[in-house]
């Protein structure tokens, strides 16, 4: 009843990653018409956000945005054992989404027109990442 | 096994408009008993939000809070093609929500006493938005 | 079909619960093996975050986080009628999730090794708080 897919994304240093096409993939892979689909991240430094997927500067000034809202080198961090980027990628993470649910309507996610789905990595470091996408139809 | 359904949202302006009675009537109209009500935003600049639907300066002062937390007119803004209230509606559509599962139980959604859904306008001037709620049961 | 449960978490002020175990015990009391597991706060103080769960720094650095973005007794607050910790409890709720769905894989939470699930309490007395968790499979 469940079509259950783990994509593995590398990433290559904190930004947007766009997985719209691999999470479609998986949508028209399950043969679902109506249902839903839930995309997951196992992860806490690394998150998910549905943003436009039209013009890049709006996720560069997106991924800005975050930059200044979750400043790196709080001098009042505790947490700094592994390394100044990574606080402010588990505040990055917990204002963002580790988990969400997209309609399938007659086999295609009812995405807007110019919406994608993001896998945002919050740390500098390369990373090879785990998103869990589970299809209900 | 699915009610599908899309409400046509017109929005005035920037603010919280309370949709929770629309959503009601669908999870009435589905017939389910016990399920999960799926209400999902197809849109980058519009999001949703649940709040406290008591007093409406609580409402005000969410609205406020958005402004001051993500301003508008920042130098550093690239994507400034649509408007001075075009990348702040993406960033703090990003730090609420594109999606939302709200249980079923015994045919009512099971929200709190004074707690409502609200579609969030980001932009200024009036759009026609559409909000799916989909009903499992 | 459902297996539905209501969790009481009694809160002793602001700051992260770790309800894993809680959300897990139910899991595990459904029998079901694959499916969804959906999470929900009918309440418009108190939010739900995932985070990591192994160094209590990070929590405490994640506490700290949102007393510094969203900070008390802000001049421009008009609903302050019930304290000055109840809108920016909005605020933070509003900024952080009142609903997750984590999937459920061969009867356990498919969370991260290091992640865990929080009851976010942003009120400074004591709370009775509900956590409503929903199981599909």
């Amino acid at each position: 009843m469940w079509h259950k897919a783990t994509l593995e994304i590398t990433t290559r240093g904190k930004g947007l990653y766009d997985i719209t096409a691999q999470v479609q993939a998986q949508v028209t892979a399950s043969g679902v018409g109506d249902g839903m689909c839930f995309v997951f991240v196992p992860h806490t430094s690394a998150s998910l956000v549905l943003n436009e997927n039209w013009d890049p500067t709006a996720r560069a000034d997106l991924e800005s945005a975050f930059e200044r809202l979750v400043p790196e080198e709080q001098a009042w961090f505790q947490h700094t054992l592994e390394g100044s980027d990574d606080m402010p990628a588990h505040i990055r993470a917990a204002l963002t989404l580790p988990s969400v649910a997209i309609p399938i309507d007659e086999g295609r996610l009812a995405l807007g027109t110019w919406q994608g789905i993001y896998l945002f990595e919050h740390r500098r470091r390369p990373h090879r990442r785990r998103v869990l996408v589970w299809i209900w139809g």
